[in-house]
């Protein structure tokens, strides 16, 4: 799989090579890209298509690329100061922080922009994209991303239910790390009931790392995170541990994670090699 | 046509009318969707596929729909304080004036993810879509309107070549405004040499739009103008009028009719008909 990684680094380089009206905005949108991100959506769609016994090529890979780039987007406008005004992300300084403003509010805009060209470039069959390309903009906006964004910015200082914070999380987090999952079940033109178990296994992962992001918020250390810890509390934000104590939080953590080995287990049943897939996941949600 | 204006507003309002996770970020996008803009962009759409004989359906209305969510995400980003500062617009108060500035943010996002979903839900030929799609998205992003801007937003103060005007030109207004001739090419399935004729055409409106956009600023009051004029001049921005003089910038805009009058005759030899498209040129571009 790091084979896998090199293709995708590569894919969105070359996104960006072509001569720019503007090589300062790439500059500034390639900062953000390659500020060591651990790439997990990708790689998700990535596990995925192999599991099922595919042969990835490039084209897969401008699929996973521009799921990345919408992420990397969104992280450059969350940390604007009208939004969670961070200056560090990842151990560097924000992108605003590094470039200004209104550069990092146009980097973001064209991240947003530049993912479905990318997409588009993918030689895999129309209809495929067409499909492709309608999941990931719901993803991503009014009724995804941003849509949960948004609901968080207004929450802040408020006590939620946890239906309210769910929703949040559903759609803030869960909707770019469930994409993979549905994008998998396009690609691979799976079975209705194999594409059941890909959307319930999405989900609960995309609440599994919302649910881990917030106990590392409050447990780890600035060197760990790479970023300020303590922001959520400082912020007042609704967290699992803020609702449920460190202790609960843990324990909704570990759970989520025995039903996501469980659901894997059942799509092993149908064919599907999980074992990749099942590391990834344990390195990442329980690991650091 | 007023029907087409009909049927584009319920496109639009329809998106937007299914069940939220969050109805006051659908509020703020409403609000600049709804400021009484023109609809120049998708209009001058269906004018060209109508101009062709082609029966519009609310599917192609789809595709002119998409653009100008894109249009508005970008008017709403572009008045942010750290872009151009914009207090009013369309004579109603900016989006970040009414909603904060985290909301403006959002609501420009989304407008940006959101428009590909919408292209995409068209029925219409998955290449089509997909050949749309890229169109759109490179239009849209660093190749296009977000690079010109961020071109012009460093060029503040500084003197530019008339060369270097027009790159920013071409890119920050220009390409949006070429998108109609380049998607009725696409829609309309036409030769080579009719693709040709449109790119030109499209490519002369696109410039003749900024240079009366340039005139304006300097001579409108805010009354017709509908936002506080003379900004670009306190912003030190290089227009027509500031390099070239008052009179010469009228010239040039006057020109750059003439040809495009003489690109829509050569269009009309080739069976299209080009009345309503003419008029409406004329209303945008010379009228206020």
């Amino acid at each position: 799989m790091n084979q896998q990684l090199a293709v995708l680094e590569t894919v969105l380089k070359h996104f960006y090579q072509s001569p720019s009206p503007e090589p300062q905005l790439v500059a500034g949108i390639l900062y953000s890209i390659q500020a060591g991100g651990k790439r997990i959506r990708p790689l998700l769609l990535l596990d995925l298509l192999e599991g099922f016994g595919l042969k990835i090529s490039q084209e897969h890979v401008k699929v996973a690329a521009a799921l990345e780039m919408i992420h990397t987007g969104s992280l450059i406008h969350d940390d604007l100061p009208a939004m969670d005004d961070d200056d560090y992300r990842r151990g560097q300084l924000t992108n605003h922080k590094q470039f200004g403003e209104a550069a990092a509010i146009l980097a973001g805009d064209s991240l947003f922009l530049d993912a479905f060209a990318l997409l588009a470039q993918a030689d895999l069959p129309a209809t495929q994209l067409v499909e492709l390309t309608q999941a990931l903009s719901l993803a991503s906006g009014t009724y995804g991303m941003v849509g949960g964004q948004s609901l968080d910015m207004r929450s802040e200082g408020q006590t939620l239910t946890i239906e309210e914070l769910q929703r949040i999380h559903e759609n803030k987090t869960g909707r770019l790390l469930h994409f993979p999952f549905l994008a998998a079940g396009v690609l691979l033109e799976l079975d209705v009931e194999s594409r059941e178990l890909l959307d319930s296994l999405g989900k609960n992962l995309g609440l599994a790392f919302q649910v881990r992001d917030d106990i590392l918020d409050v447990t780890a250390s600035f060197q760990e995170l790479g970023k300020t810890p303590n922001k959520d509390e400082i912020a007042q934000k609704a967290t699992y541990p803020a609702i449920f104590g460190l202790e609960e939080a843990r324990g909704i953590l570990a759970e989520l994670l025995d039903q996501i080995h469980q659901q894997i287990t059942a799509l092993e049943a149908k064919g599907f090699q999980g074992a990749v897939l099942k590391e990834r996941i344990e390195g990442l949600a329980i690991g650091s």
